[in-house]
């Protein structure tokens, strides 16, 4: 079945492709707070109906949390399974936003045009443009090359609860010869980039219990335990002067980079000032000696991602507060084991707190670091897939994400994976006003038919 | 003119006293948040008819803020002012109460009947002591003894960003013998107390700005700065492991307690024990070789009064925030200079911000401690007062709490300042189900009664 027909396919469907993505995008599926369950549910039937309609067969799959959507084409050749999440991040600080994050629409801007509302990026875009492509496959020869499964999520950005029991109840139904994932991005503007190294993610929160009630600071200042102080000082010392990580044995299983990666990300001459002078930062702030793209890409981080205590309206009020919060995560690599560094890390928060206080801890997901297997020779097929739709060669690269899904692949499946997306670095994803360039879209849509027909071929 | 008439008047119109005093509590003048500006006004203007009622020249007075409410009898003999204030704290958390807190209700407790509400200790109805008191006066003898005015604040629970201007301004007219305060509490639950030391407040707000624009955690971090790190850094920066605080010059002006003092507030048999049990608490956590009632009246204290950054919702998200705040206020003691601090404050944080990191700073208000002059015999005359209606002698003693009304009456008009009032250790000001108990409201007016009778015999 020949490409070419297919991607003037594309080209021709690209304004109705768009629009599908925008009525995709209108629903808000918002899946870590629990007031839009109903809109996940409804952004799963979309996406069942979708499938359905391009040969597809395509089931919504109930779990505890939100459903999965899994859909085959059956038929012979390669088995690719294609791996997305149709769940978004919150909107706020919803004031920021220059539009209603969930009336997406195309806009003029001075680098091109860009699809902009939340999920147009981060995953419903890139999800959409292997949709798309199938679409288009379908559309010209009547079916798909090889042997097409899709798997949608839609608890990615809520720590994915239901992800592993649900690969592990339907292995079999799961298992392909590889999979396809499409949650990451170019390298740059217009470099085509395989992923072949992710963080891992280990994410916690913490509450502190000083007093039974928040009490008045000049009656009790002096004389009764603050927990938001407890919970500062603890924070304050999970890192050293150096910006090591202080929880013991963090370190254990963290590799030093090889000297052939160092070499070939030095060659991507990554530009750490631009890509710091987008977000009005200038210095480098992890640990001290790394390279800039060691710091994203190969070194573990602490992050406070919340922290809340005590009056925070406008205005004052001379409250000692009765509990303190933070949300605290983790970006793991290497061998570093999740639920070993959880352990750790409670027990020194623990060892830390004073008499008088108590901690409670909700465990928010835990996922290693993933590594892969870039000897399968489908890697290189498609590096050059990509590289002959894009303006540059397409690279192999790291990521400072977290995409356990990769890990979960081959630890539960044994199947390898393949992480390529089409998102830049200004997409905005889980921050106000994010976009995804129509280029993107389009590209990306092109770039999975090609490389549909180069790993089936 | 005899004070029994008077006393017995109080008595039979308590029910009507309490009903006027729940009429004012139903207004929402919180004066913090600009959404209750009206309410503010409206309890201004409760109060001026309410005086007015009892034949008080009074007026409402504007100012940049809410409004003053000033009133004057006029007359012969000793001219007394009392201070008030009619403003609540906020209401957060709204669901830890039992009740809307602006719908007051007297309710039977095992420690006997109490009035439920936002206000009803601090300040609304120590303040109705004060006016009820008049309103006997007024009823049994056609007149109010001694020459009485009245002054209201509208501000004391957002900083009093009105008071000093309005004072200044208004020197003559507010200007009177000596000052009556009713804002604080009984020592214990039946001991009458003035207080002869108050501690000083400086309330800060800072902002820390990194990153132009939230950023994914995943993306960016380990290589940019994360404002809500740095944030928690400097508050625990702010004590040392003895509990002292590490402000440059901080404890300039702080001084040792005298052995009278000490041994006079040994007499007091305070139990930290009881005091710190009634709100979860067991171990006296300030400055380590302090008494504890050091600690609360005559240590100066450091405390988070609110933080927040990042994402405070529901479930998890992995955001790197662009700011980071904090409420911080400081109490004060002995000859500890605001300013001072407030600057050396501010330093410290300028000192301590990593590169790409900004501040911002909110100033919420600044008054020095305050220490009475105990030498005028209106203090000996009213503690004998208070000593015949309560069934322990009253006591001199010093205040946690901050009330810099205090200072202003002595460094702007020349008069010194008695602080009495008839709160208790467990009214839950500044917190869920504040409340007032019928007992401190019935015999507080009585002892104003009496305290007006004592002064101006």
């Amino acid at each position: 079945m020949s490409l070419d027909p297919v991607l003037a396919c594309i080209d021709a469907d690209l304004p109705q492709a768009t629009d599908r993505l925008l009525e995709l995008l209108r629903i808000p599926s918002i899946s870590t707070d629990p007031a839009y369950k109903p809109d996940c549910d409804r952004a799963a039937d979309w996406l069942v109906k979708d499938l359905q309609s391009i040969g597809f067969t395509a089931s919504k799959r109930p779990t505890p949390g939100h459903p999965m959507v899994v859909a085959h084409t059956g038929g012979e050749g390669p088995h690719l399974m294609f791996y997305g999440h149709y769940d978004v991040q919150p909107v706020d600080p919803l004031e920021l936003w220059d539009r209603d994050p969930f009336d997406p629409q195309i806009e003029d801007t001075a680098k091109g045009k860009v699809i902009r509302g939340r999920g147009s990026s981060d995953d419903k875009g890139q999800l959409m443009t292997f949709v798309e492509a199938c679409r288009a496959w379908k559309e010209v020869h009547g079916t798909l090359p090889g042997n097409i499964s899709i798997f949608f999520e839609g608890e990615e950005e809520s720590g994915s609860p239901s992800l592993i029991p649900f690969m592990k109840e339907n292995a079999a139904e799961l298992t392909a010869d590889i999979a396809l994932i499409c949650d990451t991005g170019l390298y740059g503007d217009s470099t085509p980039a395989i992923i072949t190294q992710l963080r891992g993610l280990l994410g916690e929160e913490l509450t502190i219990t000083g007093p039974s009630k928040d009490l008045h600071s000049g009656m009790y200042g002096g004389l009764a335990m603050n927990p938001a102080r407890v919970l500062t000082s603890i924070i304050a010392s999970l890192h050293d002067a150096d910006g090591r990580i202080t929880i013991p044995d963090f370190y254990d299983g963290v590799p030093e980079l090889s000297n052939e990666l160092a070499a070939a990300w030095d060659d991507l001459k990554f530009d750490e000032k631009a890509f710091l002078g987008e977000v009005g930062l200038s210095d480098p702030a992890g640990e001290k000696g790394r390279r800039p793209l060691e710091m994203l890409w190969s070194r573990p981080t602490c992050e406070v991602n919340g922290i809340w205590s005590g009056y925070t309206g406008e205005g004052f009020k001379t409250v000692l507060p009765s509990e303190a919060h933070a949300k605290i995560s983790f970006r793991l690599v290497g061998q570093q084991d999740p639920l070993k560094i959880r352990e750790n890390f409670r027990k020194l928060v623990q060892d830390m707190l004073p008499p008088d206080c108590t901690v409670a801890f909700k465990d928010h997901g835990a996922g290693p670091a993933g590594q892969m297997a870039t000897t399968d020779p489908a890697f290189d097929q498609a590096r050059q897939a990509l590289s002959d739709e894009w303006p540059n060669a397409a690279a192999y690269v790291g990521c400072g994400g977290s995409i356990p899904i990769a890990g979960y692949f081959k630890d539960i499946l044994g199947m390898d994976a393949m992480l390529i997306g089409f998102g830049k670095d200004d997409d905005q994803i889980h921050s106000p006003n994010e976009k995804y360039d129509l280029e993107s879209f389009h590209k990306g849509t092109r770039s999975w038919a090609r490389i549909l027909a180069a790993l089936t071929s």
